[in-house]
Formats: C-alpha cells, sequence, structure tokens
C-alpha cells in the first residue's frame, strides 16, 4: 500500500464509523494535511481515491462532502419497543433457531457461528494437538477458581485494546459470553427486578433475564448510536431499574457502536440513578477498524462495569471459552462460577492463550475483520438489488450480522416458513425482542463466504418478501 | 486365574458388599455347590483362599464365618447432623480446598480427582487428536440443545448398566454433574424451598443449593446403609419438603451403596409424600464389583428421579462433560442448559463417545477399578497403623474416598493447619455439613498410586492428629 491508499483506508474507515458523518464536509485539503502531519499531495490522492470508492463527492469551489455510502438503501429506524418492563415467552422460537444447523442441505443465513474455516485457525489446531500431548497432566484436571493465569494474562492484554486496565485476578473464566451474562445477572438481581436492554437485543440474554425471573424493559435504540440515552433517562425516572444491559461495541444484531460521548454520559446515568451495568463485548474485537473502539469498562472508575465477553464469534463458539471483568463482583462471580459448573475446560484455556501468545489470534482477527467487511458491502449488494425496494438494512461497523427493516406487512417468522421448502432459514426479528416486536425486521449473517448458493438464497428470499407483500396489500 | 481363584473373588466382592454380613455363616460348601453350580471342589479351594486372605474363618464341625474385614478400626456412626433447615456459608473454605492443586511440592490428600495417568486413557487422548483434525468443523462448533446424539446414544448404553431405559432424547449433556446438579436444583425449586441431602454429603451440590437461595436439611446417614429412611420419613412428616438429593452408589465421602430394598422404599416415600428426587450417580460406574449396583432412576416408574452423571471421576475432570436423565423436566432443563452456558463444547463429546463405543471406556473402568480397589486396602492399612486407635474409618465399596472420624476434641480444621508445613492438604469434615459438623471428621482420597510419599504422609498426619489429641485431654 503507498501512503496515500493508507491514509485513504484510514478516512474510509472514519467515515463508516461516523466521525465524519453523511453530508458533512471533509476538512480542506490543507487543514487535513496539517492536522494529520501528511503531505498536500497525500490529501489529495486520497480524496480522490475516496471520490473514486463512491464515499465523498466534490462540489466545485467548495470541497469534498461525505456521500451515503448506500444509495438506495437507508438505515431502520429507532426502535419503538414496548415502554413497560414485559415478561419473555418466546423460548420455542429461540431453541428452533439454535437447532438449525448449516448443512449440505440447509443454508442457515440466520446462524450466528464465525466462519471457522480460515487458515489463520490451522496453528490453534495445532497447539490444542500439543497441549492434549504435552500437557495432559493439565488438560485432564478442571482448572477451578478464575481459570487458567496464563490465559488470564493475556486477556488483560486483550482488554487493553479496549482502553482497560484489568488485573488478572479480576477475570473469571466462564463457558463462554452466555455463562458470562447469565452469572453477571445472577450476581446483580432478585427475581422481580427490572432489567433494562437495547433493543433489539441478542435473545440468549433475554432467556437469561427471563430464566432469572426478572422483568426486561426495552430501550428504543438506534442503529447508528445505539441505545437512546434520552429514552433510558425517561425509563429511569419511571422504572427502579437494577442493570442495564448492552452491546455497545458492535451489536449484535444492529451492528453500530456506541459513540464515545454517548458512553461517558451513559456512566454519569449510571452513576446517577445507581444501576449497574452489563457489557456484551462479544464482538467488539472484530470491529473492522483501527484501533477497535473504547469499551464502556474503560472509563468505569466505579467498578460498576461487568464486561463479558468470549472467544465464540473471534475464534470459534465450539471452544466455550469466556470470561468476565466483574468489577466490584468479583468474589461473588467465582461462587457463582463454582455453583454453575466448578470451573472450566483446560485444554481450550491452554491452547487460546498460546495463540494468543504467539500472535495467531491477532492475525486471525485481522485476516477475518477484512473478510467479513467484504463480505457486508457484498451482502449488503445483495440485499439492495433483491430485496424489496423499501427494505432497510443497517450499516455494521463490525461483526457479521445484518439486519433488515422490511416493509410493514411482511411477517419474517411467515417468511421463514415460506423459505423452508427452499432449505433456507433466517433469524426472525422478534427473537430479538422481549415483546413480540420487530415481526417484519431479520437478522442476516455474512459469515459465511459470498458464494452463489448465498447469492441464490437472497434472492429467493427476495421473492419470497415481494409475495408476503403482495398478499399483505 | 483359575476357576477357584475367579470364584472366591466374586465371593470377597460379595462379602464386601454386604450380601454376606459380618459375622453370618456362609453356605455350607454341598449347598454352595448346588447354588451356583461349580463343583464341590472349587468351593473348598475358594472358602480356604478366603480364609487365607483373612476375609472368612473356619468354626470346626459348625462352617465358614465372614470375619470383619478390619480388625482394629470401626465403621464411623449414624451422622448426626442438624435436624432443622439451615442455610450454608463455608464457602471460604471450599474455594480453598478446590484451589490446592497437588504439585511435586504439595500432597492434597483430600482433592476429588481421580488417577489420570493409566495407560487406557492414552487413547482418549488419540480420539481427540484425531477429531480436531478430522472434525475441525464440528470441533470448532458449539452443540447446541441437548447435546451430540452420537455421545447420547452412548450414554444410554452405559446407563443400562444400572438398570434404566432412557431414550437418548431424554438425556441433557452437561458440563458436568456439577452442572447437571445445579440446573436440576432450579427446575425443581424455588426461592426459600426446602432440600433434604445424605449427610456428610458433597460440598459442591450444596454450594448450589445455598446459591439458590434454598434451605437444606441434613438427614442421618450411616455409613454402610446411606441415608436412614425413618429419620427421613420424620423429616417429611415435619417440613415440606421439595426435592431430595443423594448419592446412593458409590457415595462421596462416605462410600456405602444404599441397599435395594432401601431404593424401593425411598421411592414409596417420594410418591407418597410426592418429592423429586435427584440421584448423583457420578461415581455409579466406579462401584468396585460387578455389576454394578441398580440407579434409583432404574426404579422410577414416576419419572420423579433426575439422575445426574459426569465423566469427571471415571475419565478426567477436565472435560467438563456430563449430563442429566431429567425424567418429567427434560424441556425445562434444555432450556436451563441454554441460559445457563448456550451448549457444551464439542470435542469432549466427540472424543468419549468414540472411546466408550470403541471399548476403551469398560477397559478403563475395569483396570481404574482394580487399582482402586488395591490402593483402598492399602490406605486402609495405612490409616489404621498411623492414626490414633479410635479412628473410625469408612470401608468404601467404590470410588477412592475415605472418610475418617478421629476421636472426638480433634479438629480437622486445626489439623489441616498443622499439616500445611509438611505440604500435605486433608478435606476437613466440616465441608460435607452444611451446619459445620463433622469438624472431627476428613476425607482422604487414594485415587493416586500408594507411594511411599503418601504412606509418609499418613504417618505426619497420624502423629499431628495424635499430638491434638494429647492437646485437647
Ligand atoms: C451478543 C451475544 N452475546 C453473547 C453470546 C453468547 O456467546 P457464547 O457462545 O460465547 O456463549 C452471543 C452468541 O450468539 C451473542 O451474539
Ligand atoms: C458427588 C459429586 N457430585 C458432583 C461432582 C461434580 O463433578 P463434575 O466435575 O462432573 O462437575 C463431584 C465432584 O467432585 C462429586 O464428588
Amino acid at each position: 500500500m503507498t501512503l496515500y491508499q493508507q491514509f485513504a483506508e484510514e478516512l474510509k474507515q472514519q467515515i463508516q464509523q461516523g466521525y465524519y458523518p453523511v453530508g458533512q464536509k471533509l476538512p480542506s485539503i490543507r487543514a487535513m494535511s496539517q492536522l494529520r502531519g501528511v503531505s498536500i499531495s497525500t490529501v489529495q490522492e486520497s480524496y480522490r481515491l475516496l471520490e473514486d470508492a463512491d464515499l465523498v463527492y466534490s462540489k466545485h469551489k467548495s470541497g469534498y462532502y461525505v456521500k451515503s455510502p448506500l444509495k438506495t438503501a437507508s438505515l431502520p429506524e429507532l426502535s419503538q419497543p414496548e415502554q413497560r418492563p414485559v415478561l419473555i415467552d418466546n423460548w420455542q422460537e429461540v431453541l428452533a433457531l439454535t437447532m438449525t444447523e448449516s448443512s449440505q442441505h440447509f443454508l442457515a443465513l440466520g446462524r450466528g457461528s464465525p466462519d471457522t474455516s480460515f487458515s489463520t485457525l490451522k496453528p490453534l489446531q495445532r497447539l490444542m494437538n500439543e497441549n492434549i500431548k504435552q500437557q495432559s497432566k493439565q488438560v485432564f484436571s478442571c482448572a477451578k477458581g478464575n481459570g487458567l493465569l496464563k490465559l488470564r494474562e493475556q486477556i488483560v492484554r486483550l482488554m487493553q485494546h479496549s482502553g482497560c486496565q484489568v488485573h488478572p485476578d479480576n477475570i473469571q473464566i466462564t463457558a463462554g459470553c452466555q455463562e458470562a451474562l447469565s452469572l453477571s445477572l445472577k450476581a446483580l438481581t432478585q427475581p422481580g427486578d427490572i432489567v433494562a436492554i437495547d433493543s433489539p437485543s441478542f435473545y440468549g440474554s433475554m432467556q437469561a433475564i427471563q430464566s432469572n425471573q426478572l422483568k426486561v424493559l426495552e430501550i428504543p435504540t438506534h442503529p447508528q448510536n445505539g441505545i437512546s440515552l434520552p429514552a433510558l433517562e425517561l425509563a429511569l425516572e419511571q422504572w427502579p431499574i437494577k442493570v442495564l444491559q448492552l452491546i455497545p461495541s458492535s451489536n449484535n444484531p444492529l451492528g453500530y457502536i456506541m459513540p464515545e460521548k454517548n458512553k461517558l454520559k451513559l456512566l454519569a446515568l449510571a452513576e446517577k440513578y445507581d444501576f449497574a451495568i452489563i457489557e456484551d463485548d462479544i464482538l467488539g474485537d472484530t470491529v473492522y477498524h483501527y484501533p477497535r473502539p473504547r469499551s464502556l469498562k474503560s472509563y468505569d472508575s466505579q467498578q460498576r462495569v461487568l464486561f463479558c465477553s468470549s472467544f465464540s464469534k473471534t475464534i470459534a463458539p465450539g471452544l466455550r471459552l469466556g470470561w468476565v471483568a466483574p468489577g466490584r463482583y468479583s468474589t461473588m462471580l467465582t461462587h457463582l462460577k463454582f455453583v454453575s459448573s466448578l470451573g472450566s475446560a483446560s485444554l481450550p484455556q491452554l491452547a487460546v492463550a498460546d495463540f494468543i501468545e504467539q500472535g495467531y489470534y491477532d492475525k486471525h482477527l485481522r485476516l477475518s475483520k477484512q473478510h467479513y467487511q467484504a463480505r457486508r458491502d457484498i451482502m449488503l449488494h445483495w440485499v439492495q438489488r433483491y430485496l424489496p425496494e423499501q427494505t432497510k438494512v443497517s450499516f455494521p461497523q463490525g461483526g457479521y450480522f445484518l439486519w433488515l427493516a422490511l416493509p410493514e406487512g411482511i411477517d419474517s417468522f411467515q417468511l421463514n416458513q415460506h423459505l423452508r421448502p427452499y432449505h433456507i432459514g433466517i433469524a426472525a426479528g422478534s427473537l430479538f425482542s422481549a415483546s413480540g416486536k420487530y415481526r417484519n425486521c431479520l437478522r442476516l449473517s455474512y459469515a459465511n463466504p459470498p458464494t452463489e448458493a448465498v447469492e441464490q438464497a437472497i434472492k429467493i428470499l427476495g421473492q419470497q418478501a415481494q409475495l408476503l407483500l403482495q398478499q399483505s396489500d
């Protein structure tokens, strides 16, 4: 890459991150040159590249302006969930979704698993084999307490990338992010308490809320900025909210990154209204641009953020390897982990610690993020091409999920049934709501290679959506 | 082995199981020959072998009588726990115990892990490696729902050995027996409910009871027959007991096997008083004699037994691989498992399914049981030799735990502290009580080879106990 290509790439990422919102004028060439300490010609060349890439347009004598990245599709609106605490009851649908395996005969476009066929995962297989041979005694024994120190040290290093300074003793290893979320909820609540969440939200954590006999209050959430803080504050005035749970960095399913200033405001609210925050960062490391966004936890001077994550989206869910940095709830979490499953398997901990330490994790992350970003653009292209015109679609900054809002009147459950004869499945939107909202929405995954079969499937998805749309008229 | 050696071995096991209690006359040589269809001379020779082994003695003209297997040590008495529901609060001590790893520098005689150095585990390492190479896609993905069918089918076969007829759909894979117990409790109870348990009892399940905000009622338990049914019935009359949890086959820590007739009586009580039973069978497959005892579950026509187990004691705790056969609570358990950790790692499931299917599990079990039984006798010998004379000790029928009742006045916590300078640890008895009983008791593990270092440690244990005894006088 030449210097100007590199600079253009940086600018592109900043545009996609929203540093330069759509319609805004970029700094003049001279200003940008001074601002960034690069030559005038580098800025000129990179602005030209951005223009070629259709990311900015130039107005004669005025400068360069950020273009809407997508010409036809617009973003979904701020979500409008139920304005009161509700109980959750859609387990059957969640089970049905999670049980659909992609196979030769079925294309599960809604599933949440990463692509595990990248060659950058090969070293992990080798490290697993080596540990089985050389550390058999440890592999056969269960890691009690906090988990293996060796891994916790690596996790602490990873967390520095999001601005966190955590001590290894303050990390609790868990069986995936789900266990981290589930134990965190348990540590913070009593049956009957109210938990606020961003909405749409991950169905797994909602099931955990349900099973802890808690009520959930869904907060309106914007597909570009995340949870609406005015709406949250209104809710806080009205309800005794114990905990806020959210996914601020590369949200599932919306793909946004919460702006920095909102993070600070949110922490101020947490202090004012004295609630704890469960920060689900499972997709934080998959954010396409560099550096990855800061976590809420990195601003958390009061130890009220429980930071939950895992290697399920970055490496493989089959490892069942996650963690929580529980702040002041550390002792409690260690106890709850013991109660839940005594300890964690040693093999994944040993192998992943080696994988990170030897630099393979960074390499793998870099490669997979590049692919996911490219696959996003292809998937967006197909969605715009094949789905009904009025379809709105998110513009994810990380991960591998698209959130589609189909024209009102299309029911994505029904759509899913219509897709079954074609051996295609999507994740129906209402799975992501506690109150059965988002029936016209759906989640698509672009984790897997954009093959012809996938294009064909999106085409069929479009046709079936169109049919339902006509029927609903 | 010759025929009579084999027959003597069978008789020996039956004596140890209690089929022929201490003091009872064995059938006459002629009667035994007819009873078992073996020749007179085989019976004669085998009775002589038993006499040589000090298991029976002959009275002139009368016949052969079962001798007390241990000349000096007697069994501990029926336990006398608190007679009312209590809350549990000894987490710090449990944590301290579980965090003591055996190492070159520390001999953790109280730990619960099996010996994982048997050569019969080698094929498992190979199978893990093969699955990592050949099934990488599956290894990297998380097994949702009930868990891998392939493993559940093997588990169903294993469970037939305890007389159970269960369908693979009625098995829920878990992260070890602890998760199985924890989810079962959650499925059956509401905060404030009363759970009855055998006493002494495994500290992990007591922590689960505590963390689910339940009260525990400890039922007096005999080191040879298990839970006292009259005491249980008395408790049932007095308290609204929701669940009974117990370890009937090769109890931890007492090592008994509940007699068949008591199992039937217990199920009748469960019907009469309408409570559910959590049967912890984690050591059931380690019972020394063949066939292994039937499980409560095998008599459970009403689907009120939740059968929990794992491969932690039979293969290795580091697999974190267990299961529950939840009877009528099947759907609930699948939901709770999802909430707790989404699903289970695939690699251990794949490898262990192969390990069982290819006959390696049976071989491994046979070998390890032989060793454990031999190690029991050596450990018993050392205990009798080195511990204060009045020490009472259990006579385990499976597993690898001894339960010692030291003379009153010796506090095993204090004892443990006195052992620390010698880099030796034991499991203090009060860990196994909800109400801090059994302070004069302790658990020893004989899982590991009976090396000189172990003998030395038992000797030191004896000396320190003696010192404390003198101080307490
Ligand atoms: C946002 C989010 N949080 C948590 C989880 C649970 O992940 P894990 O497999 O690490 O338990 C998922 C998985 O789908 C997820 O998407
Ligand atoms: C009686 C008993 N039940 C359950 C467990 C939990 O075992 P696992 O490692 O399978 O979770 C143990 C482990 O020590 C145990 O002794």
